[in-house]
């Protein structure tokens, strides 16, 4: 059985305290560069820079205290082990962050701001879950997943939720597609609080696994991933994809050059940071013009972490 | 006898509806950082990126009803051209705007956006002035001076003033130095609303001639302005030095790469898009920390209007 409306909306309760309540901008030029009207809720501002702190805290929140005291594990190297340290360290319990020992230290950096214990491993996808496991073992930590958890996917949900509380009346909500935590989420939110929301999502076309997952029905794989949208390389897992299967109504893939296109306009037009994944929606909306015109469209501007040093403009 | 506090709230409510009341916004980083506790006030956020939209619309708000119909003419290749023709538009009088014909294609592309129309010189002043000349002549429009003009500073002044109905209790307010529209402005808003508070000028060392116009007591020039503040190049005038004079308490000097590290501190960890002359402020605070130390400060981001093209890093 999916998570209830009133899930979602304890699980908002119980990380309020833990995260921003994200403005939801607007733009009069990029409405009328689309002729849509858009609600970009500005995740790039959460803690830690995405919207990857709500999903962290509620799965540490929501551990007895007797599993919390303990500490918790992932890997990744990116915004989730940045969001599992900064959640971790607010709540006053260890984190042990599992990373490739090809991250750029700039990742671990941000990481070690934060209190992230560091444990650096080969960049396999087996070293890292090895190395994970071995934590646990160790420490007793409980070990949560980046993307394939449900208190981690509730959490997500909690951004869509907010803006729909802010703009009842849309008609869509976009949100970018990697491991997806984010879209589950969002697509739960949608149908719950939606009065007539269609959940969307927006991926590059170089890593387009969901979007041939959602045409087969089973969880596809990337064979390549080469994209500016370093976020949404990942794939679906068995506890995200039923849901998004129920609740995502399509996805909507952008080529590279549209992703950097749409992350200009947000940036120039804007004046805020965003993440190339962020702008896969933008991109999505331009891409399909014809279809939002007049519409009122919710955005997730999903994260704002980028390397000033590597911009890819 | 300078401005009293009526004229600048009837300023203020005089451009109210043309212009957005900026977002006052708080970094924990960057306060952990500096040890000050800093409220910036984001004009890059306001219409067309910048803080001179609100001097823009207060002159021609200003002008008789008889003189504003034939609109109004500057010169100037930054931002308040764009400031002049946005302004201009909403209030529905032509902008006439002198620009060297060197100025780069992206700005001269941005004063089209808001419907200024461009008439193009050799770059010297001499030049810039008899074109303006010409034009008010065949037009009868006003002549209006991006930053020496009553109205101009007093429109500035109204970021700080809104600050400073937000947070009462600064210390200091801290502003960019270049031409002397913005930091005399908002030292009339200090002096008539701050509790306590001080202004201070923030200067590249590459173009300090307002700290060594204050020392000197009149107006000096730049020999030379080699500065990623690009905006800070132009010097003060007859109308704003005096108000300067008497309200600035200090200019504080910072050296390029101070800036360049302040700027991208701003972006990083606020994740909000300003210009190089913006994050003079912010570099003037860290090279100065020990006495900012517990205070609060507020800070005018004066724009964001930058080149994606064309970044210092």
């Amino acid at each position: 059985m999916q998570p209830t409306s009133e899930q979602l909306l304890k699980v908002h309760k119980r990380i309020e305290s833990y995260i921003h309540r994200t403005p939801v901008l607007t733009s009069t030029l990029i409405n009328q560069l689309t002729g849509a009207e858009i609600f970009f809720k500005c995740e790039n501002f959460q803690k830690m820079g995405a919207f990857k702190m709500r999903g962290a805290a509620n799965a540490i929140l929501n551990l007895p205290k007797s599993k919390q005291k303990n500490g918790v594990v992932t890997h990744s190297s990116g915004n989730f082990a940045q969001a599992l340290s900064l959640a971790a360290k607010s709540i006053g319990v260890p984190a042990y962050i599992v990373m490739p020992d090809t991250a750029p230290e700039v990742k671990k950096a941000a990481v070690r701001t934060y209190c992230g214990q560091i444990t650096e491993c080969p960049s396999t996808l087996k070293d890292r879950e090895r190395t994970a496991a071995e934590i646990v073992k160790n420490t007793g930590a409980t070990f949560i997943h980046p993307s394939n958890d449900l208190d981690v996917i509730l959490g997500q949900g909690t951004a869509a939720l907010e803006l729909l509380q802010e703009q009842p009346e849309l008609a869509s909500i976009i949100c970018p597609v990697g491991g997806g935590g984010l879209i589950a989420g969002s697509s739960l939110a949608v149908k719950h609080f939606g009065k007539k929301a269609t959940c969307i999502g927006a991926e590059p076309k170089a890593a387009d696994d969901a979007w041939r997952s959602l045409k087969s029905g089973k969880i596809e794989q990337n064979e390549s991933a080469e994209t500016i949208a370093d976020g949404l390389k990942t794939q679906l897992g068995d506890v995200n994809f039923p849901i998004i299967l129920d609740n995502v109504s399509e996805i909507i893939r952008v080529e590279e050059p549209e992703i950097l296109e749409a992350m200009k306009l947000i940036w120039q037009h804007m004046k805020i940071i965003v993440e190339a994944s962020s702008a896969t929606t933008l991109a999505a909306i331009i891409k399909e013009k014809e279809r939002f015109q007049a519409q009122k469209i919710g955005v997730i501007l999903s994260g704002g972490n980028v390397d000033l040093d590597n911009l890819p403009f």
